[in-house]
């Protein structure tokens, strides 16, 4: 099901800078955690950070319906879909 | 509305190693872009790390319950359980 | 578990009249399938209807826990707070 | 944007089946609060409701990929794929 050049690819460089973002939003609440920071402080952490997570992830599924569920070759089509549709049931119940 | 000690405070070890996990978790999210893995495999990654993040805040939540909310003084629990109404309703919303 | 008279019981007209919106938004989906409508348009009235829900949601949950894990008994309030994650982690799932 | 038929046409009955049944169990939520119930046990069929329609609107986004999106002509990809993250993002944020 892979295909030669992911559909983010375009995207390479602005995902990996989100990501690290999120990444220090993680080690920021290991931090807060360690300081013995107020419980509600750190869920707003949290929170941020899953909106975050949330929005690569739409950025992921974008690029990927638009170069490889709709760019790719037919054949290939029921089965992307259904993947697709498997990957955005597991973003809605986490 | 600070306390003192936090109410996560025993468990403390336990949430900086689940948050240093989740860390990895997204670096290898990072990782997994710029070796430019397949889009899907990669959101499947960042639904795991959310799932972990969600983990994380309950447990947060539930020692923040016992401790603060209930276990604290009756004058600030108006206040309180309205904080943690806020907390949890960003939570639903991430 | 149980106890005499549920946290809600004196937002229950409330709660009721915002239940028969949903319910109403609920059949809305129902004629908009019927009458063929527009998928993306549906799918919006949909997540009005879960926004809605969600709002009863947090609704019952702070009421439970102004009126049943505070204020009842000391005897109880593991129990009870335990009950109340269970039910916020349901949510968060959904 | 509209399309002639709509992608879910073929599971048109099974979707009205499953509202109905959505129908009902925002009804036994009404009934559950005029009887007061158990706050927590509310709460629980709420989760179930909310379940049920992230299957419908699951349901429907998958139709709505295979025929409008997929199906489509050239012409508008551009904008059904955005108009279908707008759907899904709505859908994460419920």
């Amino acid at each position: 099901m892979a295909t030669q050049t992911p559909g983010y690819i375009q995207n390479q460089d602005a995902l990996l800078k989100r990501l690290r973002r999120i990444e220090g939003q993680v080690k920021g609440v290991e931090r807060m955690v360690t300081e013995e920071r107020y419980c509600i402080d750190i869920l707003t952490q949290i929170s941020a950070a899953q909106a975050a997570l949330d929005k690569v992830a739409l950025r992921l599924l974008e690029d990927h319906t638009r170069h490889c569920v709709i760019g790719g070759g037919d054949a290939d089509r029921d089965e992307l879909t259904e993947e697709m549709m498997g990957a955005i049931e597991r973003l809605l119940r986490s």
